[in-house]
């Protein structure tokens, strides 16, 4: 089957920072399509592209850039399909200026904006699926698993606390 | 039929600055359900509605708050739904609090954040809009005919506008 | 006797940064529960704590994150115990977003925002011990004690810093 | 009965900001000392004040000031009863210098950072309430009510909107 | 003769804010293509138009937009004319979402951005004017006049002023 | 021949940021005269340069500073050739000082501010060849193939992208 | 007498911003020179002006400017006198732009800078008089009465505060 | 002779930072007093200090601080003195929180704020210097010496690079 998300990154030096992103599509079973593609350097590739992705079978995009990015706005300009935005901060300005590139959009063409910084490429992926699953009942599912999991880790690692904690007490106390 | 799409406010006097959004959605004769919950003066109704929002029928959720603004990110935390946050600036620091709480979700719970001030409504909805649209092709097709409108309407201005210029040269060389 | 403080973290990675916060509170030999708890991915959990917080005999909650750090505002939207939050910088912004998202809440649900970054753990620490030092006088002359010796502490390095110059200057003169 | 709570404003230009924390401690049936004090302007006024503050039955301080801000910080310093610090905004800055000057405290001498702007006052005279209300189980009674009501408010806002809407649906219908 | 210079605004609503830049380009003779055209809603009109510019005689391209404003960068991203980036402020984050998004380009894609907010405009005409006086001996000549002219203006007020104040001395003391 | 590009720098330190810069002058064939000088440390050496650069032969000027960073302002002050500045961040505020310094140039005076951070110093290369490109035919055709090169670039990369996941793709089947 | 303090403005624009500042002068019956120069468009008048200061007699000079906001760092760099800046705030950035050109100086040219906002003209003048002071002990003298006078209005409006409150208090026990 | 300058600093770990101070104020052959005092943990210390300091035969008062840095604003409270800050930036805000608390000082007690980083202490020192000079010849005679020599070095690195690259080029033609 074609994929159904594409993750375009605006330049090849992102590719480590979305491996996270990656790794919960493929967690998640789902194909995906990832590219390079620059809104400056590759307009014609980023506009040829953005116009194509629906008709080739894409539902959601991830776009990841830092400094101006540019790209995932440029990219909902050629689509309706709906484009999720990841801020990749860059020394400096902490990726302020991407943040505020991607959500500031103007009225008609949004970016769906994720965090600058930590989180940011894994909730690109999460909210592209959630998108899917609007449609995709076991999709959903899988999601509220996800959730499950997560939030079992939460609760784990407050155990171990616990447990810590309450050990080196006991130590103190002897 | 049931909404498919949540429009929820922080705050009642937030409701005229999401008229614009409302009305992108009857445009696009969508049902949706509006409400004021407040993630810290009724977290309770904001929980228990946002548990229950996919069993409601419900595919997308537009949370709309100023200030720390947590709204859309408390909801995302009860529901695996689609969550978009839209800032609402309020005096002062002029909705830079608002974007940074929306935007900064920690891995695993995303929400989709908008602009601060102009254009954050109304791609609230339009964002909602595009992600019912992966599994309803009509609604793509509306969304595609209203960005020609859009593009139409920006052409328009074009003309009036050289228009405008050359009849004032010609007033000039008299 | 139960503890009258807790240290609630949203994530288990910000124990380390806490820990200056745990070593004063035990300086005055209070108890404290400390928990590992996440407003987005176990809201369940921090709802339910927050609520039994008070019949559990805790009387002041400090609450730190990073990120968007909903944490304390959440907890304060669930209890009227006083909450004090703890922003952690991550890196990228360096904290101004937790600072924001925490300060900026909404009238009628406080939180006693600390400093993001240096000294904010211990001041957490401290602003829940003068809280409780309100109905404790033995607390409040602790807090006194506290106070000169960190006083001490300064004037301590301000006479060596003399000494030290005094010193090199007499070196320079041979 | 001596007031608990002392509000100190660091102009007396800051007084119409502040009604609403008044008129919070009022409603609490809570006596209060509102004074007029600056850091800077009259600093042994402020440290007179600080130091006698305990002595003189004073539990909790509120200090609201703008631009620099240094006023909680200073009071802190002269006391250890918990300080509670509302930054008033002034033209340009939006408020960011106060909320910075209040929260990034050092080590050791915590204020209680409310937010620059909206609900910052409110949030002062209710922290200082809910620290009170730590000893006081009628205080504590009271600000659970005051949060029913608000919650109420919030609910019937929810309502009158509902009925709004379903009132304009009609007439549209007709 | 056709036009050397491209004036483009993202928003027929920027009109107003770019009449100063539009006076400067008549003061010194300058014919100019204005247009309205957005980088978001009429992406396709952008590219083609940016793409033709150099064939159609433009030297110098002048691009202003608020918010996300990414015109100036999607235009450079079409042609290797230069670029001149004016951000327009929108109510809010006062112009550094604009800011940056035009002046953080990546390698390879410069943009000249000009000031947010009073001057920007005419600095962007100027920028464009001496952009052309590298290689127009007459426009750099009538630069160096329009530069005098505003010395002679900001000295002409320095009189006035020195006049103003001498005339208020001797009513003073009459 | 007279080199016709001029890049300074306002301290020896900014000299390794700036090697990129040099870099692309050179792979152009471009002469450049390189200078340190200071607007604050030197300033009589600034304004007699800058005076004298346009009889010197010098078209367009490269201004590089960090902190308060007047360089390019003050240069821009004494000449009409067109100023590129670009903003070196120091450790801090992340270039935001320097980038605001250079941007908000008041009307009359502009400077083309370049990305504070990566890409700036290649920028203002960049954006110097574009302006001698507008009458320089050779040079606009060298600009089109430095494009097209960093635009295969990308498309490579893209395609090394493509292979390295259908390889590791390959791999786990196996 | 010559006049020891000059205010030099980067704008007339900037005059009515600066009465305050003027006032103050002229209550400690300080003669000043007042001027409008500017760094970008009277270069030479500013250095030459700069150059002379000194040898006119001047012994301070405060310079207020706004946007990129130059003008006192300008002067610094032509004179070893002592520079205060006064950075006047435009809309947009609301002074951040002036602060940061001004405090940010590079080692060995400082600036000594004033609030962005109120009280930055009125501090201007003041710092400029304690600068004199330092070999005047009439002005020293002066300084604390002013400083007295200004406490006093502080204790006087706490009174006028506590006598308002306590007869409203009277009004509503009737 | 007692010194007539004085440098606070706010924490001991503050000594390195402003070494580069200390070796201007002895290059100058300025005395010096060095004290570690903290406005907020010994506050009466820094009060009686800063009454004294007049008394005592200082003329000028350099305080650093870092975070909230409310120390040269608490100074200035108590004495007509000039008072200069150096703004100590700390992990995570890059020192805009000490920058903004120190310059943001209200009308009637002046700040005169150096950069938030580097050439803040120097230029606090040389600020003192210049201060000082303004009744005293041999020390403005002194401080153009040294600006001289910086302004030698910044030539000589001039001639350095312009031999460098010369050097450079040569062996790239043999």
């Amino acid at each position: 089957m074609n994929p159904q998300i594409a993750l375009i990154m605006g330049s090849y030096s992102d590719f480590n920072k979305l491996e996270s992103a990656m790794a919960i599509l493929k967690e998640f079973g789902l194909a995906y399509e990832v590219r390079v593609m620059s809104a400056h350097r590759t307009p014609d590739v980023v506009s040829a592209w953005a116009k194509g992705a629906e008709a080739a079978g894409i539902k959601v995009i991830i776009a990841a850039a830092g400094g101006a990015a540019h790209l995932p706005g440029v990219i909902a300009a050629y689509t309706t399909l709906p484009v999720i935005g990841v801020p990749i901060p860059l020394e400096g300005l902490g990726g302020l200026d991407s943040l505020l590139s991607m959500s500031q959009m103007p009225a008609g063409i949004p970016v769906a904006t994720m965090s600058a910084g930590a989180g940011g490429p894994e909730n690109g992926a999460l909210m592209a699926i959630s998108i899917l699953a609007t449609s995709d009942a076991t999709l959903m599912e899988m999601l509220k698993t996800y959730r499950r999991r997560m939030a079992d880790k939460v609760v784990e690692r407050d155990s171990t606390l616990q447990w810590k904690i309450r050990t080196k007490e006991q130590e103190n106390r002897i």
